[in-house]
């Protein structure tokens, strides 16, 4: 086998890893807490049924390949709760020296690829990058929601946490932000979130 | 909330259960098997990453989507197994009957786009389908090589039945053709694989 395809086989077991890093969102069915691969997945089949939402035209390959990619660090780094202060502190120089690692396992001009649409996503200033974002962001909303607020109720989550989180959605999709402020008031109404 | 939007968001909530549609394959570290969420992802990243592979030019974006509905049916009508044949004999009539279902929750017109992908995936007619099929037989050949041919060793799977299931990726890519070959020849020596 030449070497270049041997990296990208190296790279393609390694992502492997992804099954098993938790998150805090429950299936919607609320039977188990879902994994990165699964999220990913999702945000995939999101991206290209719901592109027409974004306010700006994007590259929906691009934006697939994107999802698929921006969780691929939390293999090293794990994955910081999005209400979690004290990780959010030192997520930043995990995550990157993750992304050496990670890219680093595959060919070199689609690591840098890889890298370069990871770093766009965290950058956040293309279409593509805020439509991921939103996407990102609805996904366990959805799931959430459909689970009668389970996560939510475990960690106490609070409107002024979750508004912060989704603070500039609408700057990828009016359409799927005001979804996303749907789905809070309801669940505000419910009890399932703290309205602070 | 529109009326397309709901049918997407319906539908996106249904895929979910991928997610609890366990496969015989094993996770690369033999933890446990992996579920078709978990699948589906792992081709949509191969799908992106080996494309140069493919024996003729392909849509990578039509690839990737292909691979990431192609076992959207068995929400309903199960994994069957590749070397069940007992399953084999109902598996058409099973995954038929759920394509009308799951597809027809979505908004007529990408309900009809992902169906048609499914179909050209399950008829293995286009560049595409070819591809996306060499796909799916790699990836569980990968993980079960890593395993240490877990799944193979469980079942007694025979090099009759993996070459009867692998028939036909030459004309997907010769190059990752070769590359099942290897690994089933490493595993023959292993003695993971009965060879008949």
């Amino acid at each position: 086998m030449d070497e270049r395809l041997e990296k990208q086989l190296k790279f393609l077991l390694e992502i492997d890893r992804m099954k098993e890093i938790s998150r805090q969102t429950y299936l919607a069915d609320g039977s188990r807490k879902e994994n990165d691969a699964e999220h990913s997945f999702h945000l995939a089949v999101m991206a290209y049924l719901l592109a027409e939402y974004s306010n700006e035209p994007i590259n929906r390959e691009k934006t697939m390949m994107m999802v698929l990619v921006h969780d691929l660090v939390e293999i090293d780094a794990g994955d910081t709760y999005a209400y979690d202060t004290e990780g959010a502190k030192t997520k930043e120089k995990r995550e990157q020296s993750a992304a050496g690692r990670i890219f680093g396992l595959l060919p070199e001009d689609q690591g840098a690829e890889l890298r370069a649409l990871w770093e766009e996503f965290e950058a956040g200033t293309t279409p593509e990058a805020r439509f991921a974002a939103v996407l990102d962001h609805m996904q366990p909303v959805l799931l959430t929601d459909a689970a009668d607020g389970k996560s939510w109720k475990e960690h106490g989550v609070k409107t002024s946490w979750i508004r912060r989180r989704n603070r500039g959605n609408e700057l990828g999709s009016e359409t799927l932000a005001d979804v996303i402020l749907g789905f809070i008031e309801r669940n505000v109404d419910k009890g399932n979130i703290i309205d602070d």
